[in-house]
Formats: C-alpha cells, structure tokens, sequence
C-alpha cells in the first residue's frame, strides 16, 4: 500500500506554490521534514483506543460520525444530523447503516470542495486505505468495502497505525475526575507508544459547566480535600495537577469563553468560591474562570505544566442543536475575542517569568497582529498556539504565517497542534501544516528575506523541535 | 465594434495571475463561464429605463454623477459635488454643463488608479463605446464626444443594450409603496426582457427612515389593513410581498445599521409597534428593526422570497454633505458589524429550515473568518452574500474566498450581485468577478487543493448556477 | 565600501516577487525610485546628533539599547533588559560592556528570523559597514571590531551619514516646552542638512501625561499667557506652534490612546480644562485629549500645520517594565481602535476643508478596510499614513496596499514614514518600503490592473512625491 501505488489523487507537490523556483525551494525544505516523527502535544483522541487497541468498526462511525468539521457542513446543507448517525439525547431513531451514512458524504462531496476537512479525508482515503479513486455517489460503495476490509486488520487496529504513522509521542486531554485508567493500561501493557494526557479542568474550575456543583464535590473525594473551601478546592487541584504530571502529563487546557484573567485578593476568592458553588451570576461565572487562569498559571510555575488557553468560542449557539444531539456537533461560533486587557492581570503576575509557559490560542484572526504576536514578541511566559480550528487550513496557517511571524518571531510559536478527536486524520493534518510551512518559508527565501539554510534549520523546528521543547517533550 | 478592434487597453488575461501554469488554468476557468448570460439578483437600476426605453441622456450624467465611487473619490480631492453637477437639496446652482463634469473627471483620472471604478469604467468604454485609449485631460473632449454619439442610436438604448449585455434576469429594488407600474409596463410591452423587482422594505420598517409614520400610513392607505395595529401592519406588509411576488420578485432586501434581530412576543410586538409610530428612542427603533427582520424571515418561510441582509453601513456619516445633498453621495462609512450574538433570536427560530434562504452581507471584513463563514456552515438557512461594496473589487474578492471558502464552503454561498444602479458597468463588474474567481481557482488547482474538472463545474456555479438556485431565478 | 563588494548577503531583488515577469517589472519599477533622496517627514532622531556631529559610541549602545524592536524579542526569550544596557530608573547596575551586549544580541540572532528588525540590522550591517557575513555566536566579535573600528573615523559622523545616505529632508519631533536649540544650531552652523522639527504637544495636551500640570505652568511660563485659564492655554500652545514653524516645523503629531475626538461648547471647554488642571477621572483625560484633537486641527487650519494622529497603543502594557525601566521598552500593545465614530465630531467641524491635511495612523489593521480607506476615500481633510510600528515590515505593508488601496486610492496616503529613532536604519527603512511596494505594483501591472508607465509615476509618488507634498516639503 505505497503511495507511488496510489498517486493519482495526491500530488507530491500539493500546497506548494506554482512559481516554479519557489516550488523548487518548498520541495527541498519539505525533504527536511516529511519523515520526521510526529508531535501531537494536543488533541482529543480516546485513549480507550491505545489501551484495548480493538479494531475500529465500520467506515462511517470512523471517519463521519464523529467529525464535526463533516456534521456542520452537511448540516448545513439541510442533511438532518439524525441521518448521520447522531445520537439523539433523548434515544429517538437515528440512522444506524453505516454505508447509507457513507452515501450521504459522497452525495455531497462537491460541497466539501476546498475545505480542509476534504483535503485530511482525502489524504486518508488514500494514505491509510489505498484509496485512489475520488469519493462520489458511483464510487461510494466500492470506497466504503475497500476501507470495511481493511478495518478487522491487524495492521489497522489503533496501535499499528500508531506505529505505521510514525507517532512519537500523542497527548489526549482529561478532566481532573478522570482515573486515567487508560493512560496506565497503556503504560502498563509494555506497548512503547507514548499516549499521554493532558489536564483539562474545565469541569471543575468553569461554574457554568454542566454539574459544575457536583463535579467539585466528585473531586473532594477523589482527593480527600475539603472542597467546600478555597483552599481544599486550590489543594485538591494541585493534587490531581500532581496525578496527571507523574501518568505523564505536560501540560494543562482551558477552553474558557473568553481570555479573562484576574489577580483577587484571597478573601475575594473565599467570597466568590462561595458564591460560585450555589448558583453564580454570569458575571460571577465569569471572573470565577478568570481568576482560576490565574490560580492554573501559578500552579503552572510551581509544577512546570504548561499552560494552554483556547478562548473565544460561543458554545452551542443552536439552541436546538445543541437540546437534541447535546454538544460539539459543529454549532460552536468564535466571537471576538480581547487579549491586550483580558491577560493583563495574569501577565503582571507572571508574564515576566521565564519559567512559565503559556500557549494563547484564537477563533479571532483580528487579534493576530494586533494583540497576539506584539504580546508574544514581549512577555517571556507568552507563546502563540498554531492556527486553530476553523483556521487549521491552508489558508488559515498563511495567514496566521503572514500576521504573527514579523512581530512574534518564529520563535515564539510552538509548532503545530492537530487537536483533533479523528485519529486516522493525524497524519494528513500534520503533513498538510508541513507543507504549508514549507511554501511560506520558500516564498520568504525566493523573495531573500530569509536564507534557505535558515529556512531548513526553521522547518525543522516548525515541524518538530518547538512543540518538543515548548511542550517538555 | 467587436473586442478585438479596440482592445489596446483591456488585456484578456486581465486578474489572471502571472504566473504561467496558474494563468494557463484561469484562461480554461473562464473559458467555461466568459459567455454565460449574466444574472443579476441584486441591484438598483432604475425600470423606467427598461418600460420607456428613450436613450440615454449626455455622458456625464449617465457615467459620472450617479456614481458614487466616482463622487467620493473626487470629492476626497477637493472637488465640490456642485461642480459635478449633483443636484443641490435647496435647488441652488450646480455644473449643467456635461463636457466640464467629464473634464473634470479627466483631469483626476490618475487619482483611481487601481480602484474598481476605474477598472469598470475602463471596461466599459472600450466595450460599449468602442474607447481604445486611455481618459486623460489631452483625451477627454475626444472620448465625450464618441459616447456622445453613440447615446441617440438605436443600439444604445437600455432594451439593446440589456440584450447585448446577454442579460438573462435583472432585478430592480423597490419599496412596498411602490406601485411597480414600470414593471407591469416592461411584461406588457412584449419585450422579452426579464426585469424583475425585490421587496425593500426600509421606508416602513425602520422607525429612522425620513417620513416613516406617513409611509406606514400610506402603506395602510395602499393595503386598506389598519396599520394602527401590529397585526394590521403584519397582514399590510404580507400583502405587498404577495404583489410584488406576484409581479416577479422573488426576494426582500434589509439595509438595516445593525444586523440585530430579536424575538419578542405578540404583545410586546404591539407595545413597540405603538411607541415607533408616535417618536421612538434610538433604542426602540433598533429593536423594531431587529423584531422585524424576524418577521420578514417568518414570512419569507411561508411566501418564499428569499432574504437579503445588508448591515453596517453609517450612513450620511458627512453631516455638511447630507444637508446639502442628501443620501447616497459617497458618504457612507462601514462600522463594527456583529453577527454572532446579533442574528441569535432570529437563527433559534428560524435558523433550521433548509426552506429558508437568507443571504447575510458585510462592510466588515473581520467577521468572514470569524463570525460568517462559521453561522454559514452550519446553519442550514444561512447563505453568504458576495463581497459587497467597498469590497467588489479584486482584492476585496480575493480577501472575501480566502477568509471564508474553507469554512463556508462554495455551496454556501450564492455567486455574484453586481448591486449597482450603473447600467453600464454590468458587463464590466460580472466579467471582473468571473474573472478574479478563475484566477483564485487557479491558484488552488495549481496548488492541488482542487481538481481542475471539479474548478471548473464550480466556476460555472460561482458565476451562474449559484445565483440562479438561491435566488430561486 | 560599495554595495558590489559586499552583495554575498543582500540581493538586488529582495522583497520582489519570485516570478519572472512581475520581478522584471518590480525591478524597473524600483529603478525610477532607487537613487531618489529620501524624504523623511516623521521620525524621532535627536537632533543634538546633528548639531554637535560627534561620533557615535559603542556599537551596542547605537544599535541594539535604543532599539524597542530589538530589546522586546530579546526579552520574549528571557534575557533580562540589564544585560542588554538598558539603564534601570533606580539607578541599579547594569550591562556596559558594549561586546556582551552585542555578543548577546548575536547568540540570539535566529529568532529574529524574518522580522524587520533583522531585516533593517541586515541592510545596515553591510550598506553601512561593508559587513558581508552573518550575525552569528562566531562572527559577532568580527563584527563589533568592523563597527567599533568605523564609528570614529569622520565619515561615520552624523553629518556625513545624513549626506552619504541622501537625505533631502529630516523630521524630528519636540515637546513644546523644549526650546529647539539643536534645530537652531543646526540652521546656524552653515551645514545645508534639512532637519526640521514637528509639534508633539502629548505633554502638555494628554492630562495623564507625567507631570502634565507642571508642564502646562511651565508652557505658560515659556509663553507669558494664562495657562490657568483656557482661552490663554489655547494662545500658549498657538503660540509654540508659530514657534516651531517659523524654525521650519510642517506638521503636528499627537500619540493619543484613542482617535477620540470631541467638539464641545466654548463653557463646556473652560469647566473642562480646570477640571484636567487638578486632577480628572479617566473619562475627562479622554474627553480633554478629544477636544484638544478638535482644537489642533482648528489651529492648523489657521497656520497650515500638518496633522498626525498615532491612536491605538496601550503604553506600558507590562507594569514591572515600566516601573523599572520607564517608557519604550517594547512593552506597549496594540488595541482595537474606533475610527468612525471617534472622529466624527471632528470630521463634521473641518473634514471637509481641502485646505486641511489630518493624516491618520492605525495599529487595527481590521480599520484599514472597515473605516480607513472609506474614510479617507471621502473626507478632503483626511489622508492615510503609511503602515506604522509593528506594520513597518514587508507583510504588514502589502496587507495596507491590498486593503486600503482600491476605495482610498494611492493619492490619499502619503508616502512612507520611517517613523525611528534608529538613525542608522533609515535608509534600509525607505528601501525596504521601496522595494516592497514596487513588489506589489508590478503583481497589478502584470494582472493588468495598472498599466506600467502609470505604475512608474505612481511610484515616483509613492517614494517621494506624496510625503514631499503631504508635508508640504
């Protein structure tokens, strides 16, 4: 199954530009970086898979069902979720063929046209299943056996793709309730892959969280705190803080709807940790999450975790979406979001330090150049996450290249991120941000604003060294 | 007077890019698209051209001072609007005299170098005219008496030149007041010509509009509904939009400062409705409007027009300009434009009906990759609108595919409105779209990110097929 | 020391399309550009360099301890502003050993990878000192020692540079309490070297300036008005302003947090201003900057000054830089910035005064399209500054031209600022924004969206004529 057997779909030189000197240069910096191992310090794989390492089952539950980027499109396009296979909240009737889900996609397959979804799909048709032959109402059934045969495989169960896509190290991402069980079935097993978690304590820290009341008091006793006070719930945190690093853990997330810090002083704290536990108000809500990014940072200079902010996102705004088939099913609208006031408080208690590293992420291109690369270019604790999301694209990681690099520096980046809960689509999407690399970087070394050596050395790092090491991988 | 006499000055390969493997792609794009028939969904010609079919007046007043990206250019350098002949509101003298208005265009003609109204023009004085040299002071008189001649023939008369623009619909906007008495005359005429109108409801629905209270008043007069009451109202405006339906239109226009929408109830949809009659604050006039672009989607969904919304604009931000010329002379600004929280109430009722159509626009480029590309993905109701305005241009549609076909998709959106009350420049604006789509097609298909057979089924939905199914043509 | 002898690292065609035909045109476009003098109508040089022509010192403390670019990326990765010469407000010890500085500078000199700074360090490296290898750990003492060893030789002076670099004129700026001396030993030394002055009234304007009333008594003091009472404050700054024209000042420059304006009663003003005098809230600081933009710009509609206005940084964003280092140390950070709204007031009183130059600068790119262009594409008093600060570098200029460029025109911006107390650095500044802007020129005269002979002209413009104009040089 080499590519050279199935290249009729994708070309060697796709995502360069066409000018041929610099295609020249994209292909050379691309050979620097194409068989090195993968990173993947973020993303929402199920570490159950790693563990019990069963075989997938079929072609649809796999690589529709539970994509969003898919759902929202064929969404869109009036497809009712229902017949995707969505499960329903209330248990009512959905479609349970998987190759009449499949049907569905190829029918609207020119819908997708352009879209990344399209082009990680695509790449794993073909890299992964052999695929040659574009997806299309005649072509359904065949594509739809061709991956149903593969699936019992050995060679397709998640550890050997695991292994056959060159994975060094995969972060999976927990709540603080977890047991992690998976994580040390994994370490367990002999198995060398490396899965890892990350901590996630959005459960628990966000008041309006679902159950937010009772997952705090989930976590007293998982820790032995007094999680009715300020200080157990602060204590009980660093305990599971202390759990997740020694699994393996490196780093922490927080999906918060804005970037809101705060610095309270600690009866403030006390008063509004009360407040919180019995029914905040919005705005309580909200300066609870902010001072808790406070609270996760300090904690992040104490234990070395690193720190991951990914704000802006206006969860679930179907309302009947979101009542019937629950959450991230592709109604998640970014909002505009504010970095130069909303971190301050953080960053004048601990911007300044070195030691600490926090990844600022973005659903709000604008703040780019305006907030994000001058903020990252200044304050040593501060990094910029990948293009994230919507713009995980070519053309978001252009634009993210062209807004930031001047301000920020490369430097102040940490690589790429897939983020993503569809394993298959791994190496599609850390391919796809190599190459994009490869044909910004050539267009600044054909238009000499940096040498290709450089280049090389910075590719290098792109695709590899600054997620390692912004990561402490 | 065929293309290839006078075509010293519009190069064929014009908005292609040049490089040569990408330009040799967007030559055969277009190719596929460069004589399909124009549809022209959205726009403000006048139908007295079309019903009485007189020739057009001298140049200046059918090139210059309608235009106003023409006007505000000229003005921004210091030339009075008076001396451009743009009639005064208090009937004081202004230029009469065509050949000195078309001098003075002349004489400024490098301040527009690279603005799409240059390019129009140029376009459509070598196409139409028969111009092959550039405007200048030197040319002027020369290139005035040619269109000067040309106007009194036969084959310059809006019905010839609809046809040899290969206009296959065009649509007129017109208020609910309107009798659309030049539209009965154009189907009575016999002429073939498709000139159709849309329902633009502003003067009756925007509590801000000049005279709104006497055009609810006339609307009741027009109807014979009460529009003293709420439902009165609602059952006068479904009974405009059956009559112009009936006529041919088959959708509404909102050109609204915000696109806030709301969902309140019947009653206090009465209360409101009661208090903007009798002098409403700013604040009630904009939750009426935001209330009544929930209704109009409520019966969109049963009459099926389709919905148009144009938010955004700060209109007669020029207090001096407005009190001295009025409306629409070149000094409207785009302000800050939020859609995410904005068309909330509406999207929760209506935002899940495939049946629905509702095309948004935008004078802020900040919300494509934030805030539309995402709603428009999703919700099955929702479709994009063309870069609009300030941003029909080159690089305004370039910016416009960039931000938002990843997210978006093609399919969710809804090809090309030219939106001009400038005849002549039709031709010029589809060709340029048409145009700048094979070159930005190009581009991905010289970067494998599309097939060039699957580019080419889709240009010839991005410049015909599109519009035609979303504005149901 | 001629730029063949040392061309290993600065190619002709940097900052020029890699295609063959849009670099062919680039390159004869920047030759009508390339040896025209430079014209620099902005900018924060020290004028005591050229009155008193003494050599420079050290190459550390001349190019890397006054650099904000420089010292915020060195600090993003950690190295402390001490050991970098930056003098501490408490007088504490810090680096002065010109070598380690530099040396520090060299080891870090790979994240400064394609960010303007090491763009501009480059060029001057090698155009100014015949350095023709790169920076590096190795390299770095080579280099200081070929520097070190320039700096006292006579044609190394500031006089001598200001002549070998073609400069036709120079802008510095002043407070008004500063009594240009320098300028005036510079006019009475007999050296032909234009350095002019510009009108920076921030101290003795902005009531949160430090020491603002102190200033304001010390105007009155410098003028013999009342500055205890409006109407004398406003002869005062009159005043200063004829003084810094009559010893050759054009313009005015004004660093407000915002582009608030306000345009209040002759009572409302007088309550106002005795109200800044003794200490005002946040909201009447704004409110008194506001109205002073109003009073500026009515004064320069009496004495012909220019109008800059700089809105849109938040000063000293990192608290513990500023309390221990002061002001500009690369810690101030844009914010979103309202344009159209904010300048109303002052718009409706002198917008439309052709006899008026306002020129306007951003750090919200998001305004170039949105507000900007519009703006300054109507407005006769309006035009648009050049790409400011952290948008003075190659991508940030074509994302102007490409965003501001097709409703503004070319002929409402005014040519380029260097806008830098980097002295050494002006001339790789007006290159690279020569460079760039014939770069993007061409891509349009080779998508024949301006003809060549124009774009030539334009140029010519673009590099010189617009700033000589516009400032009225």
């Amino acid at each position: 199954m080499s590519r050279t057997q199935h290249s009729q779909r994708l070309s060697d030189d796709r995502f360069f530009p066409s000018e041929p000197a610099a295609r020249a240069v994209a292909r050379r910096l691309y050979e620097h970086v194409r068989r090195l191992p993968i990173v993947s310090p973020h993303g929402h794989t199920d570490p159950a898979w790693f563990s019990e390492n069963r075989p997938f089952a079929d072609p649809a539950s796999l690589l529709v069902v539970p994509d969003h980027y898919v759902l929202r499109m064929l969404y869109s396009h009036g497809v009712p979720l229902e017949s995707l296979g969505v499960e329903r909240r209330d248990g009512g009737p959905v479609e349970r063929d998987g190759r009449a889900i499949w049907r569905r996609l190829a029918q609207h397959w020119h819908v997708f046209r352009g879209t990344p979804a399209r082009l990680w799909l695509t790449h794993t048709l073909e890299d992964v299943f052999g695929v040659g032959e574009r997806l299309s109402p005649e072509s359904a059934d065949r594509i739809y056996d061709r991956i149903a045969s593969c699936l019992p495989r050995d060679e397709f169960r998640p550890r050997a793709l695991f292994e056959r896509f060159n994975i060094e190290v995969l972060a999976t991402t927990e709540s603080p309730l977890d047991p992690l069980a998976h994580h040390a079935a994994i370490r367990a097993s002999g198995w060398p892959g490396r899965v890892i978690t990350a901590f996630r304590p959005d459960p628990v820290v966000d008041p309006e969280y679902e159950r937010f009341a009772e997952n705090v008091a989930a976590l007293g006793r998982l820790t032995g705190e007094d999680c009715g006070s300020w200080r157990g719930y602060l204590r009980a945190l660093a305990n599971r803080r202390a759990f997740f690093a020694a699994t393996g853990a490196t780093s922490t997330d927080h999906g918060h709807p804005s970037a809101s810090t705060a610095d309270l002083s600690t009866s403030e704290c006390e008063a509004l940790f009360g407040r919180v536990l019995s029914g905040p108000s919005r705005a309580e809500a909200e300066q609870f999450r902010a001072q808790m990014l406070t609270e996760m940072a300090r904690m992040s200079l104490e234990d070395g975790l690193v720190m991951q902010i990914h704000p802006g996102s206006l969860r679930n705004h179907n309302a009947r979406v979101y009542e019937r088939f629950g959450r991230d099913k592709g109604a998640d609208i970014p909002m505009p979001t504010d970095y130069v006031h909303a971190l301050k408080p953080l960053l004048d208690r601990f911007g300044n330090e070195p030691a600490l590293t926090i990844v600022v992420f973005t659903l709000d291109e604008t703040t780019y150049s305006r907030e994000l690369a001058p903020l990252a270019g200044h304050y040593p604790a501060l990094k910029l996450g990948p293009p994230w999301w919507f713009f995980d694209s070519p053309e978001g990681m252009w634009f993210f290249r062209r807004r930031v690099s001047e301000t920020a520096g490369f430097y102040n980046t940490v690589g790429f991120n897939d983020d993503t809960r569809a394993f298959l689509s791994i190496p599609a999407r850390h391919d796809l941000a190599r190459r994009v690399d490869s044909a910004f970087l050539a267009t600044w070394v054909v238009e000499h604003r940096i040498d290709e050596d450089e280049a090389a050395e910075l590719m290098v790092d792109l695709a590899y060294g600054l997620a390692k090491r912004a990561y402490k991988l």
